[in-house]
């Protein structure tokens, strides 16, 4: 998602250090210090502005939320939408995806989201997809053994090539939806604001694969 | 497919000995005898009126092609066309596809082809689909180690069922295409008669997979 510089997204978030943390590093393995309760562990990677992160936690107050998102533009505008909320089930981190295996200890997060991620869409920049083997290397690290990784994307040439890597990467299919919203599993799906905005131009897709351990 | 009985089917298949077989388990093993050339064996189960395979043999000389198909008044058609075709490379089998481990030896088979299958949609006879683990365990029996199957469907929930069949076996995913007739591969697609009537109705899904020994 491209965006606008805000000019008010950094002293905001360095306002808010209960709830954004941009020192991730220093938190592996002790995650569960920043929430209320000590209670399962989902992480999303790329929250764009966090109508995602922030329903599901208002549904299900049994679950720890972390979300990360590179942008600070974008993740600011998550952080006010967190603030407002008043959830004490939310922590939010300003970093790059691809860091997520140095962020957690082995084992540390019960489930993963990944939701309209950047589709890449050039073959020499295949690497970049939050799909591909290298990514799905670090989330089998930090994923809790058998757990799961729920995908959703619009886009097809995406669907298609992370069909091919989950699978080649050993990764088992529990569920997929080449049509979410004519789903009956759409009564419970909990939509992105991307997804809300474009899903009249074409299918949802969505996967959950679970990481076997064999 | 249901189709009306044609009187004249049986009378023109026993007129055909040499182009379709009805007692094929007598040829397991030996299936190479009843062509011109010996070279590689292709085998579709399901070929309905015969228009997929047909054009198959037609653009690939250089292979053999077997198609099974159970009922009668449909194979009697494919019949037809293969008479007037001309063609040495095809061969036709009158029979049930859930039999195909007994109608080859094992490995007979360089690479498979499903299109179009019932798609059996209550969950109840799931175990008659095509892709169904059942039929994936014959089918792995009959491919030569590591070939091809390739599937077509318009049928999004046998897609959505086959991918995580395929998946659970432990098959390797090749190939994805969500939108077929919108994907480069599409200028090389051969259409059954089903895909160039009903194709505007909606996506046309397609896999390719082998079967891995590991």
């Amino acid at each position: 998602m491209r965006v606008r510089h805000k000019s008010w997204a950094k002293p905001y978030i360095e306002s808010q250090p209960t709830l954004i943390v941009t020192d991730a590093e220093a938190w592996a393995g002790k995650w569960d210090q920043r929430f209320a309760k000590k209670q399962p562990l989902h992480l999303e990677i790329g929250i764009g502005k966090g109508q995602f992160i922030i329903e599901m936690a208002k549904r299900h107050p049994e679950i720890n939320f972390i979300g990360i998102e590179l942008q600070e533009s974008v993740i600011a505008v998550a952080l006010r939408k967190l603030v407002e909320s008043q959830l004490t089930n939310v922590q939010l981190v300003e970093t790059d995806g691809a860091l997520v295996n140095t962020l957690f200890r082995a084992g540390e997060i019960d489930k993963m989201y990944l939701n309209f991620s950047d589709p890449w869409p050039k073959k020499r920049h295949a690497k970049r997809r939050l799909t591909s083997s290298t990514f799905l290397g670090s989330y089998r690290e930090v994923l809790k053994d058998g757990h799961q990784l729920e995908f959703k994307t619009d886009n097809r040439g995406l669907f298609e090539y992370s069909l091919i890597s989950f699978n080649q990467f050993g990764t088992n299919f529990e569920y997929v939806s080449l049509d979410l919203h004519d789903s009956p599993e759409q009564a419970d799906n909990v939509e992105t604001e991307y997804e809300a905005k474009f899903s009249q131009n074409g299918p949802i897709y969505k996967i959950v694969i679970n990481f076997k351990t064999n």
